[in-house]
């Protein structure tokens, strides 16, 4: 297992070098950055203390679903509860999950002072809170990868490695790809208005989050699409 | 339970905020520096980001002894495994160990570059040890009190307060006095030569460590002492 960690629009470059060493402490060495303010940074270099070689291979992409291209599986780092229904787990019950998952999966890390937003959230399947004191919760971000890498080595020397499933899980480019399709036959059906799109996609987004969709889902909820509406209107 | 962080002899006062913000993020307030290279500082109110309070409160002091004098178990953090038969646990293990200890609870963290000594680490009855990647195992001091914190915290969101135990335990500064006696009597009695010392006291030590005797043991065992010893060379 070697998940990858994904860090959005970082502001301090000290951070992602503490990041890097915290992942590499932890066994871990896919470090991906979506449009970090300043890296390469001599900051990052010095707090990455000897994990050079991470910092080195981490890959710098400009929107995260390109970090996530080729995942099954992304979890969102979030500091804060959501009243909407969207799977929330402890650092420990991701990591298990992580640990039996066949694919590849990545955690989402946000900006140090805003989080995640709405949309980034929206790219993830889940998303995992740290259960910090509620009077002071938010944690810096590199202690939050530490204490979620933490978790993952924890679950990953505990698991066996997962059974291959019957078919390979989607990946986020699959996954896009349907959405694509989706809001695509939803707005020339009209079914989706774009002055008052009242959350549709994000509501369906979730509901097939949820369900993890494999490769074959992915196929026929296309073949589905397109035999009631890219058909009828040829 | 709010267990005491001890920070031993650390160089960067960046450390030190970042540790008052880990521990203050995972609901911890108690924090002891033993001999700080520098404290207070501009770089630890940085790194503290809003736990200035943690840090106001925070105890300087100049020995490990005085920063534990009024504990009843300490764990000493270490990333090295050692050979000799000390009770060495996982943080998890360790965590749910403090939540059920009936008395006040310390873990202490060494300097950044060379951990805690032998010394230090014979002032306390057992070792946490990270279960960090071999090949790169030194987690940053903030990043392993982090660690340590979490399981404290999901320790204690956990457990039930522990029972009062028959006799209070025995405090660091009475078993120091207990020591002291001991190795007074061994070295009267010739048992203990100065000049060759085959670490007697630190084996002596460390099995005590493993009984974390009460009150009333150590009452016990320095009336043997004065019985064996004492009363016979009035």
């Amino acid at each position: 297992m070697n998940t990858r960690i994904v860090l959005v629009e970082t502001s301090h470059p000290g951070n992602i070098g503490a990041v890097a060493r915290a992942i590499k402490n932890m066994g871990l060495t896919d470090l991906t950055l979506v449009r970090p303010a300043l890296f390469p940074h001599a900051d990052a270099t010095a707090r990455a203390s000897g994990a050079d070689d991470v910092l080195a291979r981490a890959r710098v992409v400009d929107s995260l679903d390109a970090a996530l291209a080729d995942c099954t599986l992304a979890y969102a780092a979030s500091a804060r509860q959501r009243t909407i229904r969207w799977p929330e787990l402890a650092p420990r019950e991701a990591a298990a999950d992580v640990a039996q998952h066949a694919g590849r999966a990545a955690i989402v890390f946000g900006p140090e002072t805003s989080g995640l937003t709405n949309e980034h959230i929206a790219r993830c399947q889940r998303l995992v809170f740290i259960p910090s004191a509620p009077d002071f919760p938010s944690l810096n971000l590199a202690m939050a990868v530490q204490v979620v890498a933490y978790e993952l080595r924890l679950a990953s020397l505990d698991t066996a490695p997962p059974a291959d499933p019957e078919a390979p899980l989607a990946t986020q480019e699959e996954l896009e790809n349907f959405y694509g399709h989706l809001e695509r036959v939803l707005l020339e059906s009209e079914f989706l208005d774009p002055d008052n799109p009242r959350h549709l996609m994000q509501r369906l987004r979730r509901l097939f989050a949820r369900a993890l969709p494999d490769q074959n889902d992915v196929n026929i909820l296309r073949g589905v699409l397109s035999a009631l509406w890219d058909e009828r209107r040829r």
